[in-house]
């Protein structure tokens, strides 16, 4: 067995408690986890980005998705931890498991700040349904973490161009406050904070932002983060616009001595369960969606013109791959994680990249039909000239962020091939080239970029399109597009112009291939008129698609004439920036088809 | 002042009531209310079949809709009853109005057999929080009106073809109940009853069905209902399949005599509040939708081959009144009035015609923009040879149920109403051909119908399609196409194979014209793949669109090749059952577009 869970069973004796949970989450609801907050990994030796791990003096589980069955099952042996494959068939969820073993009286514990408040509050009512008690104030795994990470602590940068000042953002939170009738508003997600301030960082992966708490009242505005991380102008510029600077770790007491009679708005999904907890009986939460969330989701129009130009950087990197790929392969040893570093190489040669935007996907044959995949050291697949090769990546940019996938022909295709290409491509131009009536959702739209694999008896298992932040996360709501509406009584969120959102079409058949064909779409004014308003897409995407792996005979003429416009557009603001050699092939390879 | 109104003020204060609400509805939520139970036009002079009256004693006010602002204030004229202009710019709602009105210690009182539980529930919480009093057992206009007529009591009559036995459908039900762990199912909406039994009435106008209530246990089914309607052989059927009926005035006795100890499941948005308030304290109320919904939805083989010949049979009315309208237009006076008695004189020509399944909406020129027109005396409209006109009709045939909008060309149009004629049907068209996976809804598809009309900045104010039931009422839930989800907690229905469903866009140009373009589609498996079950839809209405008011120069290739297949089902299905002329004229007028 692993000596920590040893520990862990040890230290749960001593708390007298008879089941621990470990999920993998910071204190603040982020995608990607730091070191710091690993404490899953360490308990378990499990390094995937998702799980939960459920521990009894006698047993321990760990809940994962398909993604990881692989890797965990590896990486659990002789753990004594049984890995839980969520979603198949005969494998309880964790909270039907918890629901049969935990026994009246017996007491779950977990930390606090690393379980969102609404899923805290399940665990509470089904602690409370079987008579059991819940702890939710432990940090077991930090106090026997003797090696643990330091927190991230780096330096808190200003974002150069974010087209509206954090005094404006402010008094908009306040209205938005002021319509709920809050004296005060918790924010505790990363991407919030560093929106509202203006400010960026580099304390998670992939997402520039910075470990912080934010406090706003009508007349103050109190950030709780480390101190360190802030350069003396920044500090200074913050004061000017009266906010206040506090260690980050006095914001538990700090809400601890709120003063009473006040109505808090929060977001019971997106705080954690000690911070709901933290605030005294008496004041009011008011439990709303951050304002922030539909604010930032729509782009200023210099956000608009910086995203234009993340998009062109990032084009030029990804179409000089798509010609060092296809001229490439099979010619000099290439691998999957070789290829993701070229592209990584080419993307560093514009002096406003910063870095990636998530993990890079570069996935050969059939690792393409893993939707989630990420080449090893022993999974990292050599690369021929034949089949496909599905590339999914990303950048952040000084001037914003892009998330682009291209599945490239890198040899003869079979007619099959090219059909499934050629619908997957059809469903991706046919939502680009959506119009639609103000207050549509992504659901409305979503059939758009399906109907092609529908109508072959095909379809893909994942969401059509996600929100994409500026300098934030890549991955950023309130909007989506997807096929399921959302569970309970949440509601779509409207498409906004402003919004920008991804087109992610694909299609994966199991042990042979993948296809997604992924562009970032601008939400745009179309025209108003005694109808309404009517809103339509800009493409910002600038790179080709593979018309090696397209059947023109299965495209209708509009299609064709939409394909052949984007492509004049690639070329004409790609070429001025290409060698010869690459100019001359993206000539031919975007050639307007007949 | 109206007499009625002042005798109703009369018993007010005998009864010392400060508020009475009389809405427009029947014991069972019908969709069409019967004259006896015509409370609100009674009181208030005013003959819609939408509105509320709502009566303090020194103010009296009807909330009604757009469609009947022109006639209820025509016909409260005098009577001293506002018209409250429900949706309009400053108008409260009527619930806004009763808590800004109803004072502490007073109390509001209403016919609880009129009310759905649903809303009822709201009243009282609505009371609870003015400290008012709610009295939901007060029939006040049972009370007065003298001349009441009686309670429809048609014969009740077998459906010769259901495709599933009573007893059959009676043990779904159970399953059902049981998956609830319910004794006790109480039905009090007409069509589940009517469908269950397999037997059809004539106590509502275009809804063949019979006043009824229905109590099923896992053991007995106890159906109250008029007992003169039932012919013997109908008693007979139903008591060899264990079905006994009670008396339709003894349901609620019944309910209050219920034994202890029962779960008993309905629906409060589908059953009133007497009938809620009438089951004791002591039993368990589950409320979930009636599982009888989503089974009546789903047509068998032998109804889906019945609404096929009813459809059969609409197509030869349908378009033996296009011919006739298109060539008589101009040379004979005809009114909007004569010409549906025209359609309803064609329709009668088949022996298995029953009646109309809505009120026919026959609208020329300018009242085609009126979404809900209904011709009166006095709006009768001259049709020339000149515009559009609408024709939104329905038929119940002793095979199923139809409902069918064309709008036709009565003489040259402009190319602007070509443009929104080809609109409406390239959405129309667009939505028929939809190919979709397992678990799509109607909110998936609706774009389809409307995107021709967003891409030119236009759009129509109402559903894309609503079920239709067989021999039963023409509007049937759960499943819709809509643009917009809907509201609060519940879901939308996943479109499954054999539901009936409409397909009708439209575009209305206020004081212009309308145009609206309505088949029903029944919904069919397509196929089955590793990817799962696809659907498509079978168009079930037969009769030709107007080419006059088609530009073909806007329709896509594979537009035209579906237009063109359908007018050729059309002619190939038709054509037998049409007289020399008008087979000339079908072969023409729906001659192949190039």
């Amino acid at each position: 067995m692993r000596k920590q869970l040893q520990a862990l069973r040890d230290r749960m004796a001593e708390h007298d408690l008879q089941a621990y949970l470990i999920p993998t989450a910071d204190p603040h609801g982020s995608e990607y986890v730091g070191g710091h907050f690993a404490c899953r990994e360490y308990i378990s030796g499990f390094t995937g980005s998702a799980g939960t791990l459920l521990v009894f003096p006698n047993w321990a589980g760990l809940w994962t998705d398909g993604r990881y069955f692989l890797q965990a099952e590896q990486q659990l042996q002789d753990s004594g931890i049984r890995l839980m494959k969520s979603g198949e068939a005969g494998v309880p969820t964790l909270e039907a498991f918890l629901k049969k073993s935990l026994r009246p009286e017996q007491t779950l514990g977990f930390d606090g700040r690393c379980v969102d408040a609404h899923t805290g509050r399940r665990y509470y009512k089904l602690c409370k349904q079987l008579g059991a008690k819940l702890d939710s104030q432990l940090d077991l795994v930090g106090e026997l973490w003797t090696d643990r990470p330091p927190r991230s602590c780096e330096p808190v940068w200003a974002l150069p161009q974010a087209g509206e000042s954090r005094r404006d953002k402010l008094a908009r939170v306040r209205e938005a406050m002021a319509r709920q009738k809050a004296g005060l508003f918790l924010l505790s997600t990363l991407e919030d904070i560093a929106w509202v301030l203006n400010l960026r960082g580099g304390d998670l992966a992939c997402t520039p932002v910075f470990l912080a708490y934010l406090a706003v009242g009508q007349n103050s505005c109190t950030l709780f983060a480390q101190t360190g991380a802030f350069p003396a102008e920044v500090l200074e510029a913050l004061e000017e616009d009266e906010v206040f600077l506090r260690p980050y770790e006095s914001f538990y007491p700090y809400l601890g001595r709120l003063p009473q009679d006040q109505r808090v708005l929060l977001d019971t999904r997106r705080v954690n369960t000690t911070l709901l907890t933290s605030i005294p009986p008496s004041l009011k939460v008011v439990d709303r969606p951050n304002p922030t969330i539909a604010m930032k989701a729509v782009k200023n129009p210099v956000e608009q013109a910086n995203a234009r130009k993340a998009h062109h950087s990032d084009g030029i990197a990804l179409t000089r791959f798509m010609y060092w790929i296809k001229t490439q392969a099979g010619k000099q040893p290439i691998t999957e994680r070789s290829a993701a570093a070229k592209l990584e190489a080419l993307r560093k040669e514009d002096p406003d990249y910063l870095q990636p935007s998530f993990d890079p996907i570069l996935a050969y044959g059939p690792h393409g039909a893993i939707v989630h995949y990420s080449a090893t050291q022993d999974s990292d697949a050599a690369i021929q000239a034949e089949g496909f090769l599905l590339a999914d990546t990303g950048g952040h940019y000084r001037t914003g962020t892009t998330d682009c996938t291209r599945t490239y022909a890198l040899g003869p295709l079979t007619a099959e091939q090219k059909t499934h290409y050629t619908a997957v491509l059809r469903g991706n131009l046919a939502l680009a080239a959506a119009r639609f009536k103000h207050g549509a959702a992504g659901l409305n739209l979503d059939y758009l970029a399906r109907a092609p694999l529908w109508a072959l008896g095909l379809d893909f298992n994942h969401g059509t399109g996600h929100g994409v932040g500026h300098l934030l996360s890549v991955h950023e709501g309130p909007q989506g597009i997807r096929a399921r509406p959302l569970a309970g009584s949440r509601r779509e969120a409207v498409l906004e112009a402003g919004m920008i959102t991804s087109d992610e079409p694909g299609l994966y058949l199991d042990g042979q291939y993948g296809i997604r064909l992924e562009n970032l779409l601008l939400c745009v004014e179309a025209q108003t008129t005694p109808f309404g308003r009517f809103l339509a897409f800009e493409t910002l995407t600038l790179t080709p698609f593979d018309l090696d792996a397209v059947d023109p005979e299965q495209l209708q003429p509009h299609e064709k004439a939409q394909l052949n416009a984007y492509h004049a557009a690639v070329r004409a603001a790609l070429t001025p920036h290409l060698s010869p050699e690459e100019a001359a092939w993206l000539a031919q390879a975007t050639a307007p088809l007949p």
